[in-house]
């Protein structure tokens, strides 16, 4: 079905055009959400807590006059639950803060609100964005995971039940589900969106995430998220001159089916013209993964205090996460922090002219099952880079199944990324 | 009066040791604080909401064994009201969060009740560690002011109220109050310690400090929020070889007798066989303070979302902030950004053997009134570069009155600068 045919499958951008041009009411779309939604969530699981429709309409109603007026015109949005809002409970993925209740909006779910979104609801996250899923299923193949920790944002997202939702990462936590589910997944630079009410986990490592279905509308939401002006960003598209391959193997394990989609790609790109380089061996991306989960471990253990008093109502793998922090040795976690930066300098001074970065977003296809979200290791090294990156569907296996990719830009050249993009974007439709 | 003739002018460190000799009773110590805060809270205000002597002492007595056998003892400790605790309202010193009561303690709130301390009250904050001074007065001069924006942590500390407090540093909020005030005060560099539960005014500027009496205590309340162990950290003195010394003016204005107490500590490091060498204008100090106010207005208007949009109710120098922060092109941010990181690799490269720069922490004795906080030039170079900073008491105008000094360290080096904080307490006392 072309996506012009079913009003909740339109990309944001799309939807607000045709909204704002008079040829679809911003009530339909949101009926349409609804209607998915209560069509699906049953099997897909992608949410902790939801507005009702009536209330939803309710409200809507009685601020028709600010939504019709303003940029997100009244569209759902779906907050990953470890953001905190102070109209819903905000739980973490956790039985130890159940019911919880913020006071504050985090300042991301703020700025939504005051461009015109609502908070539809609150999508499900794995125990603190770690490892523990929760109940939701992956809307291409409910057998299989969705991948984490932004799980319930991935898949609502992907299943067409809202056109965007916010999501963050601290490993592979927004860049892995939109692999596995299909959809666009987009995580900041270190230091680049304001994390007030997101609950921290290592502060070297989090960053702010958003899901759509196009990149238009991440620089759309990301213009918003960065209060950067009420109306709608610049979009150019630009073709990179020179890309940095990184194949799957360089990192870790990858499936054959990511390799062969990686070679496509490669093709592909060559055959705009476009050079790719591969990295030699010597540059290191591999202890990258290593030097993430040195620092992951010792900040995670520094921020989840009150939780690791409560360990009986903690996972093993974070329980073992915390135990792992704590017993380090500091000098480790130092080390791992400044070998990731040297990297990173090596990485800009061996390939000076390269234009973005492009590697497999997950080692393949979703797992099947849904007791674990899938292996982070292939977004581990542009994380402790802190890095944005941008991850595109497109690609699938022999099962339609997607195989994400992901194009990793310089610090703090988000906007630069995006543009590359939405030009990669083009390539792959 | 000496030190150890008068209980709660006893440095942390001090009466912990004398706890376990048995030579001090908690209790006693206990009661001397708030025998200290009912004699002098009226005049100073340094608490916006504190335990009653009762309320304390039932909770102490109620979990004896466990403050016994800690390592804080049961001990009060000041919390800056930016910082979360669940059993004490968080106001941010604005009357748009007035009754705020979040719903978990801050991690570093966590990590001192699990070490033993006891939460005595939350100390007055500026309106969002901002320029809006709270009600505290200057425990040296009751006329000036306590320096803002953690000016009742450092009040409270430098008048004897308690021997620890928690503040935090955006631009000059712990050093500034702390040499206003005549007290130790600590900056962790940036990413130093878990934030979680602290308001975020700027993502690449917010610091965890402290206060205490003695460079001792800081070490040891810093491993107590690094959850580095239980016991007390191994302390050693280290003499400093080379130091770079940042005069007033290459930062900005500064008074003369600060000038003259900066040529004095200068004279008493080269008595001391200390090679001392002054930085050339080329490094472009002075321009960290343009940088780092650039970053903050940029960030700080990120991140206070809400509360922009309730601006009746907010004082005009943070409005005009905010409105900077919005009206600046996000280039002027981005570049702050990078020159103030190119002039921290250029410092490291020209002064590759230098083991710390000492400067002014303030460009005099604390200004006479106390419609605002006085300025925080002297921090801002150091806070846009991440670096950690202690501030000494020891030197004197000729009234008496407190002029800080500040010795700054490597990035992520705090252990190694905090050792040689310890040489230069000695030779200030």
């Amino acid at each position: 079905m072309n996506r012009h045919d079913n009003k909740n499958k339109m990309g944001l951008k799309q939807a607000l055009d045709a909204i704002r041009e008079g040829t679809l009411s911003a009530e339909s779309m949101i009926e349409e959400c609804f209607d998915r939604i209560e069509a699906r969530e049953e099997m897909i699981g992608a949410w902790q807590h939801r507005l009702s429709r009536e209330a939803y309409l309710a409200h809507y109603r009685q601020n028709r006059e600010f939504y019709e007026q303003s940029l997100l015109k009244g569209l759902p949005v779906g907050i990953k639950d470890i953001i905190d809002t102070a109209e819903m409970p905000t739980e973490m993925g956790s039985p130890i803060h159940q019911g919880r209740r913020p006071v504050d909006d985090a300042s991301c779910v703020e700025l939504l609100r005051r461009a015109g979104a609502i908070v539809l609801g609150k999508t499900v996250t794995t125990e603190f964005a770690y490892f523990r899923p929760g109940k939701t299923a992956n809307p291409c193949d409910p057998s299989r995971t969705p991948g984490g920790s932004s799980s319930g944002s991935a898949a609502a997202v992907a299943d067409d039940m809202v056109p965007m939702a916010l999501g963050s990462q601290t490993a592979a936590s927004v860049i892995r589900p939109a692999a596995y589910c299909g959809t666009v997944g987009y995580v900041g630079s270190r230091g680049e969106f304001s994390l007030r009410g997101i609950q921290p986990l290592g502060q070297s490592l989090d960053s702010l995430g958003m899901f759509a279905r196009r990149v238009e509308d991440i620089e759309l939401l990301r213009t918003v998220l960065l209060r950067q002006s009420d109306t709608a960003p610049v979009q150019t598209i630009l073709k990179p001159t020179k890309i940095l391959l990184v194949s799957g193997p360089a990192i870790g394990e990858t499936s054959s089916d990511m390799q062969a989609a990686m070679r496509r790609v490669q093709k592909m790109l060559t055959g705009q013209g476009v050079t790719v380089v591969e990295p030699g061996s010597e540059i290191g991306l591999a202890d990258l993964v290593t030097h993430h989960s040195v620092v992951m471990a010792y900040e995670v253990s520094r921020n989840l205090v009150y939780e690791s008093g409560r360990c009986e109502q903690l996972s093993e793998p974070l329980q073992t996460l915390i135990e792992t922090g704590l017993a380090m040795p500091r000098t480790d976690y130092l080390n791992a922090l400044q070998a990731a930066e040297a990297i990173r300098q090596k990485l800009l001074a061996e390939y000076p002219d390269v234009d973005a970065i492009l590697a497999p977003a997950a080692p393949g296809v979703a797992p099947e099952g849904r007791d674990n979200t899938g292996a982070p290791h292939m977004s581990r090294p542009w994380q402790v880079m802190g890095l944005p990156v941008v991850t595109l569907p497109g690609l699938v296996d022999t099962d339609g199944l997607p195989l994400g990719i992901q194009l990793v830009g310089q610090a703090r050249d988000d906007d630069r990324l995006l543009c590359m993009a939405r030009w990669l974007e083009s390539l792959l439709s």
